[in-house]
């Protein structure tokens, strides 16, 4: 077995659970927030930045690794962890969400999916065996099963046809995979909104017992309460031996909820993207660091941070940066939101330890606000 | 005075010297090479980073922060070093350069240059006094006076004229300076491509007496060997006892002829530029790295080369890096041709101190080719 979960304890305030994720790669405490790394590289950062702010694990893409430079090259180069210089674990999702978020440039059959590059043009074909070549080329500790993940809103049909496949997918990868000693496959659950569904979902892919399972198919448009209703009933039916991930899911009123409703890891490309732009998640809410108000502003993103961005420049210089289309800007940014989210599952972790995770959570929104 | 000029040996083969320039922020081993950070970022770089290459000073150009993000700003800010994050020595150019650069955009008069933002077309208008008011404010240990650059060609008279009002320009400079106990303010000898001209600028700037001299208005578009002829005259009227500074220079070649020549100090955003557009200097010669024969070669940059980019990624990576856009494909570039360049001057002090530059600038032409 690739990798193995520790249940440390459950929270007696909630569904949430502390654990140790052990992996080829090193141990995870979960639960986790996984930074992503979408083309081999954490937007703006070195695995020595990834580091000092305590990533664990980081996510990277199969579907842009496979269209650039190649899931070859990455084997020739010696795997994923190798090429990036990155000696943690690696998650690697499958490309599904992104050829099924093609739209008009896909076809999906029984087999696979047709699509176009989004790159060149270029014409490829995913299937699930397909998807496990690729996987096992890169050679992440986590690899994920080809699905389908059905759009918000699809009605009750087309989502049943769709778990109904990604089920028969999940066999095949679990079938074609490789490397079941380096790399855990996981299931995905789908099932969109609809609780019968869902039910049938994970009573299909825990059927085929993967070493993990992912809740897919959240996080798609739907509301955050719809997405709440959907974990309250899913997540119980998951294995308490294996570990929980849901996908795509990185604000902090999510992270909290999801871990309340029993998830252990979660990525997302938001703390990332918005501090690229200029958005940094802090203390005092967000702060939107071009706005004319920071110009003289001489006190950290946030006073209560003590990143590396925090401890060494302003809001003004900060500013100055992104107004002067400076690389360090979005760099400093970047830094300081994954440090936020990583902060913010420390605390997380130290509330389940302290039974104390739903206290934890009311204090956290008084100060941050839900919308953060 | 602020700073101190400490001729420690002089090359028995060549006229370069090797000295120490002891500074409010520190010493700078001389001959040295000034990364630039035009904006008060060295581009892709944090101060830490350049600490790692033994950057001993930077420069900073008066005229960008003086339109962004506005000198009051940086003076607020508590001065450039503070703002920036950086407490070794900074030097700030007078802005002359980019201001004459604007061609259509600007009107000299004997008064100042009144001209247009390149960022939002706003009118401004800078005369000698107001740029050491904005070096003041910005407070680098060295500055320098607001001259007049003239294009190459040029002809005669309009050199005569352009070095005679950068002579009395520089008058006006040494007279408005405030902070001559904290921050050393360099004069600019110009001339064009004419000896007698050199000969009448040098004389008359040397006159006013500065702590430091600047030959301007080279590397313009003229041939090296021109520049070459003209540093062969020039140098030989600057005092022993006073740093020399280039500007505008940082190919490897002009380094050395220069530094062979007598020169000090050099600056130039060549090897960040080059850098940032995938071209790497290596002991093998140019590297442009986006070429296709990269795609699947797994060693460093520069297979020679210990800096932070070398001993950690393969050029196939730095390549899948640019081709996607990355933002760390720039920062790993700029790393290494930084270095590159810093170490070159380490070598070069090296030589002097064994009295052996002109064998070294064989052996160095010789193993890397007169075009790097």
């Amino acid at each position: 077995m690739a990798i193995r979960y520790e249940l440390i304890k459950e929270c007696k305030q909630s569904g949430a659970r502390l654990g140790i994720l052990h992996t080829p790669h090193g141990k995870i405490e979960t639960p986790i927030f996984m930074p992503v790394g979408t083309q081999a590289t954490v937007k703006t950062m070195t695995p020595e930045e990834l580091k000092d702010i305590n990533a664990q694990i980081i996510l990277s893409n199969t579907y842009h690794l496979y269209l650039r430079p190649g899931h070859e090259i990455v084997e020739q180069a010696g795997g994923l962890h190798k090429f990036m210089n990155w000696d943690r674990p690696i998650l690697t999702d499958s490309g599904g969400f992104q050829v099924f978020s093609l739209g008009d440039l896909r076809t999906i059959s029984e087999d696979g999916v047709e699509f176009r590059s989004h790159i060149d043009g270029s014409k490829h074909f995913l299937s699930p065996e397909k998807v496990m070549e690729i996987e096992n080329s890169l050679g992440a500790d986590i690899i994920m099963a080809f699905d389908e993940c059905a759009p918000y809103p699809a009605d009750r049909n087309y989502v049943k046809n769709s778990l109904e496949r990604t089920t028969r997918w999940a066999k095949r990868c679990k079938e074609a995979h490789e490397n079941t000693d380096k790399q855990a496959l996981f299931g995905i659950i789908q099932g969109g909104m609809y609780k019968d569904l869902r039910e049938q979902s994970a009573a299909e892919i825990i059927g085929l017992d993967f070493p993990g399972y992912a809740v897919g198919g959240l996080s798609v448009g739907e509301p955050k309460e719809l997405m709440y209703e959907v974990l309250d009933y899913t997540t119980p039916l998951m294995p308490k031996d294996k570990p929980r991930y849901l996908m795509g899911v990185g604000s902090p009123d999510c992270l909290i909820e999801g871990v309340i409703r029993g998830i252990d890891m979660f990525d997302c490309v938001l703390p990332t993207r918005i501090g690229r732009n200029g958005t940094a998640m802090t203390s005092q809410g967000r702060v939107v660091i071009k706005n004319a108000k920071y110009k003289a502003d001489f006190t950290p993103l946030d006073s209560n941070c003590d990143c590396y961005a925090c401890r060494n420049y302003s809001r003004a210089y900060i500013r100055h940066l992104f107004k002067a289309q400076e690389i360090l800007a979005a760099r400093l940014v970047t830094i300081h939101n994954l440090h936020f989210l990583l902060k913010l599952m420390e605390d997380v972790r130290q509330a389940i330890r302290e039974d104390r995770l739903l206290d934890f959570k009311k204090e956290f929104f008084a100060k941050y606000g839900y919308d953060l």
